[in-house]
């Protein structure tokens, strides 16, 4: 390495089904997202580029953001399909050997135990490079199909979440290290003085413990979260390792990054050990011209409803329900996600049609990366630099392309600079990420009952 | 094929951890259950030798079978630990390309909507080669890592499994085999009329769908299930499409064999669409008394009250509260499984004493298949002669030995008495088992709501 500039993380955001609005019509989008060989091939890619990890999302539901119907999402590809996001990042683990591999679950839909036992069978199988991507879920389509009328209020989701949480590290926490013996002249398997329940006892769940899984290679599976309320910030620099965020500008990025960096500390711990992953969604081509004009064939492909359909998952507000060449109405954004509002303050400030946000909303990517690698890595290098970011969150456009064209673009650039890393130096995910090894115990540090429970 | 025999279906039982009471204390058993490669180096055995799938159980606890505790279940390894299925069938599949992958997921502790999704999922990934191996769950310890104060009764927990059948089928079906269009000129990427949520509202669930995953390769991944009580058998004769069951003698066997396809016949069902599998753990040796003497090292490796752990935890009654050395108690089997009942009956009749029982219980293997490879293939051969099996479920003693000398000595013997493949004929796991591929709507023949609800 020839300077001492902070190093990048890379992860890479990659739908367990097709990209976006119309990843699925882009002409060099592969068509196979339902089947393996989709997932390892970009998964070989992204191992030969080395990446820190790939990164899958999750929604537990066809859409209904429009008219309270799935039919849209199904006629655009928008949202749907989804696979179970666990197989695709196990399949992935078994064709790699350092890449970390993380997955979304719910604290919503699916119970602690459960959730444990999952990330902690994946740490071993993966020698330690799984991750946690922790959702509260946000759609009443995903209440509804695990039969609860509609999504609970945020208060609600955080609260259960937060023992959750609690009793998920408990839960990784129930055997110690040296937990498993396995002397086979004594016929001692395990040392059962050091494994215990742990009678977690919450207002919204219950678990009894030991978990079935030995205490994972990483300690804990790295911990990942995206929220940008209040309540998900706290909740996020409390517990996350590594924080996911969208900024439409470098303002409000170093806004959130020194935010959370400050309430990480306020709880105690080291703020270098939070990394926050700001995501971008960079058009490659030799010149910003060209990258614009690559932008526009995107944009051209994209179905104005289909754009007002992934809006109206993520603001929860269905616009197609008004003229879709009038103006917008008044839009109540203030239970909205602060990067969601920031798009809609943005586009009644630009006066735009329903029709032309739902056009330029299904086109947007991420960060404003258009040009050529060097321009691109220009602004990571200045995002690092400004204290807005640790690393980015790569979105492609489509895959695979647009993975390997960062790959063979902006990686060796980077390299040359000095900011990423030539070589995996560890073989776990934290060592990628440059996050030490939870302690048996951590979860005090985190929780917010301290041990008090 | 020289003959026109009936052609045996294998299948291999290996569990997520361990094997057994004293699996992991042989001295030729791998220790590496906690590894990616233990699992994978036994899947390419088994698919090279053409078996029909591997098969997974699971255990949503550490057993608490002996007074309460969990510590017994640690100190000898049994029945802990249990990583999480879904991973370890994902990277086989991954390393497999004709193998049928059977995990285990329980109805009581999850949500149909999630396990129709992960099999649905492992169904595209491996191109059809899934199956969900169908458990009602058995265990406190179980109920009270998932906020349950106790195992609810067996009508209950049957009450529900049939309602999660039907919402699970109804989810495999919520999309028709042509609504992926994916037309990238018109944009239109499914046929939203051919998309149908489900609705459903039972007593003990309720499900909107419809499933993110568009219908999966095999129709429905194969349903596999275990119930021996009359519950249980009536269940599977309407839902299961393989049968996994445990038999002290051919006379049983035969029994339950014409019992169960009487009822698939009853319920309208083609009984050879039902594929019985009675359970086997071979012990081979160039003869019987090489193979009794192979026995009883295994036997010595046994700790009587591990064998006590394992029989508490299938029975439900726990022997170490009385006297090691003094005869069985009063013990009520009317609620135990059928082939459980059987053991104590046959422990009473020889009038063996606490830990006589322990020992022989923790060391028995299913099926009395000790000998040579020609002895064993003709107990096979009579088994499926007799009506009492259309194959077999091999269960390893010790991982990997135990199936490698099963692929490398019965394999053969039965390829060349015609009763077994020589290649797989085809690439999904119903077309290994001689299965049809179930027409969407299939749903209303197997659910005893018959599609009124």
């Amino acid at each position: 390495m020839p300077t001492s500039k902070k190093r990048i993380h890379l992860a890479a955001f990659m739908n367990a089904g097709p990209m976006g609005t119309v990843g699925w019509r882009h002409p060099e989008a592969d068509p196979g997202f339902l089947t393996a060989e989709y997932y390892t091939s970009v998964a070989r890619t992204l191992e030969a580029a080395k990446f820190d990890l790939v990164f899958i999302p999750d929604s537990l539901a066809v859409p209904r953001s429009l008219g309270g119907s799935f039919a849209p999402a199904v006629t655009h590809g928008a949202g749907t399909p989804r696979l179970d996001p666990i197989p695709v990042i196990s399949i992935i683990s078994a064709v790699t050997s350092r890449l970390g591999v993380v997955s979304t679950s719910s604290t919503g839909y699916s119970a602690p135990y459960s959730v444990a036992r999952s990330y902690a069978t994946l740490d071993h199988l993966s020698g330690g490079r799984a991750g946690w991507n922790v959702v509260t879920s946000f759609q009443d389509a995903e209440a509804q199909n695990y039969g609860q009328p509609a999504l609970p209020a945020r208060p609600e989701r955080y609260a259960r979440a937060e023992e959750f949480l609690e009793a998920v590290t408990r839960l990784w926490d129930s055997w110690g290290d040296d937990s498993v013996i396995a002397d086979r002249a004594s016929g001692v398997f395990g040392d059962a003085e050091t494994v215990h329940a742990i009678d977690f006892v919450g207002r919204h769940l219950s678990v009894q413990g030991p978990l079935g899984v030995p205490r994972s290679p990483q300690g804990y599976p790295v911990i990942v979260q995206a929220g940008a309320s209040p309540e998900g910030r706290d909740f996020a620099a409390r517990w996350s390792d590594v924080i996911f965020c969208s900024h439409d500008s470098l303002e409000s990025a170093v806004e959130f990054y020194a935010d959370v960096k400050r309430r990480a500390a306020d709880h105690g711990r080291d703020p270098d050990q939070i990394k926050i992953l700001p995501a971008i969604a960079p058009i490659l081509a030799p010149s910003r011209a060209e990258a614009e004009e690559k932008h526009r064939v995107f944009e051209r492909l994209v179905d104005p409803v289909a754009g007002l359909s992934r809006l109206a998952y993520h603001i929860n507000f269905d616009l197609t329900a008004y003229d879709l060449d009038g103006p917008l109405p008044d839009i109540d954004v203030q239970g909205v996600q602060g990067h969601y509002r920031e798009v809609v303050e943005r586009a009644r400030r630009t006066g735009m049609t329903i029709r032309q946000l739902g056009s330029w909303y299904g086109a947007r990517t991420e960060g404003d990366m258009l040009g050529s690698a060097a321009e691109v890595a220009d602004r990571l290098e200045l995002w690092v630099e400004a204290g807005a970011a640790d690393g980015f969150m790569v979105i492609a456009t489509q895959v695979p392309t647009a993975f390997a064209e960062f790959a063979e673009q902006v990686v060796p650039e980077l390299q040359r600079r000095g900011v990423f890393r030539e070589e995996y130096e560890g073989t776990t995910l934290r060592e990628h990420l440059g996050l030490r090894r939870p302690e048996r115990g951590e979860w005090r540090n985190r929780a917010r009952s301290g041990g008090a429970r």
